[in-house]
């Protein structure tokens, strides 16, 4: 051993420019559920130069989901969770889209203009299909598989900016579906009687936009029941407003999953 | 859907107070390297109300390896790893001890003793070992298990105090190895000619000590080439100095593993 392994190592040291593209908390032994978040933080690798944006607009939602995280950690731990989070912006690769999805890799997101994802080479794209997509997406079936005897349900946590195109939204809190249906309805059927937002069916997106991803290629297959949970941002900005929101969450899904009937997929 | 199942998490609450016991952070789709770090933090889990020690003595490296994180991290990323660190404190459970180990769950860390260990029932030693060790040690197990194919090698990163017992300690840097002991000795045979430090083997621990736990439990089963590399923490205190040692360490790395010889097991 083995000069190959030297220079192998050399050449593959490009790779390693990406950073970590998935991380893992473990809250339990045995986690009873899987938490998601997907575009937990808006790091760009150095190499990307920022994507040709300006540091303000990497701070924006539209990089990542502001406070996505530090609440999807909180209702992990409540819940005896694993918690699985994306390492790279969105913007780089939205990881709850397919190698497929043309909004994968976004030209433009809003009224923005993405110039690193202009025009992008194959090569390129592959990179980060391979040093983003793939490490987030095996370490989802590789969790799954591991805890799969006592896992009961996967969870996946967004938000979402309270103005979109010059419009305010109504809309607090998403529960959003993809092809199974059972543990977004159960959520639906017992809102907290005193939380006092407003709770939306499939809003502010839906599957038709393409959200359901992560949901439906690694949930669904294992019978697993899921959903995907947006929150208004402006609901999360502060650490007692996210453990306040995690806290409350962990509740409502508990009492959703007492209640919830088995159902077939719509 | 069972009420079975609303009680059963409420019960199994009662587990999540013990926070992330583990950590991945995964740098490319297919890691060469294993990386670990298992005192990464001095976090207590707030029901074991910090043991009974001090704020201050919980800040000390008996509670964790000072600046050994950081290290890891750049070392892995540099190295196109999978990161594996430790959520909880070494002085709830050290992960690199077995649950068999007379220090595993320490009453004594040289001077200091440690009250929230001493007198422990048997449910909360159990406890400890179903929260903190045992999710640190099968996601070892499942991490080596998904990459084997393409691992090359485990390397572990500690840090060490340079006084101890009122002694200075002469070494800087510390190669150990278990029962296999390849590595280590490439590495010892390669050290960076311009290094200016002192590496010394098997110190300022042996496995005599009882520090080669992960190496032989984790590593030597699958064949898989390792190393444990301990790093005075005087010398890691900065940012700079962290990411400094982590890039030479890789590239140290990378010369023995191309220069090791294969050498059966002292």
């Amino acid at each position: 051993m083995k000069l190959w392994n030297f220079f192998q190592m050399e050449s593959q040291s490009l790779k390693s420019t990406f950073g970590p593209a998935v991380h893992v908390d473990q809250m339990a032994d045995a986690p009873s559920v899987i938490v998601v978040c997907e575009h937990a933080t808006n790091r760009v690798p150095a190499h990307l130069a920022g994507l040709g944006l300006d540091d303000d607009i990497l701070t924006r939602h539209i990089a990542w989901d502001p406070g996505a995280l530090p609440v999807a950690k909180g209702l992990a731990q409540k819940m005896n969770a694993v918690l699985v989070h994306g390492g790279i912006s969105r913007l780089v690769y939205d990881c709850n889209r397919p190698p497929d999805a043309p909004d994968a890799i976004p030209v433009r997101s809003e009224v923005f203009e993405i110039p690193g994802n202009t025009d992008l080479s194959d090569v390129a794209r592959a990179a980060r299909v391979d040093h983003v997509y793939r490490p987030f997406s095996s370490m989802l079936t590789e969790q799954i598989g591991v805890h799969r005897a006592y896992l009961r349900m996967m969870v996946t946590v967004h938000s979402f900016t309270p103005v979109y195109r010059d419009q305010m939204r109504a809309v607090q809190i998403g529960i959003l579906h993809g092809d199974d249906d059972r543990l977004a309805h159960a959520m639906m059927q017992s809102i907290p009687a005193d939380l006092g937002m407003e709770v939306q069916l499939n809003e502010p997106y839906a599957a038709s936009d393409g959200v359901a991803h992560t949901l439906n290629h690694h949930a669904v297959p294992y019978g697993l029941p899921n959903v995907m949970i947006e929150i208004r941002n402006d609901l999360i900005e502060t650490a007692d407003q996210q453990s306040g929101i995690a806290l409350m969450l962990a509740n409502w899904i508990a009492v959703a999953e007492a209640t919830m009937t088995e159902r077939n997929t719509t």
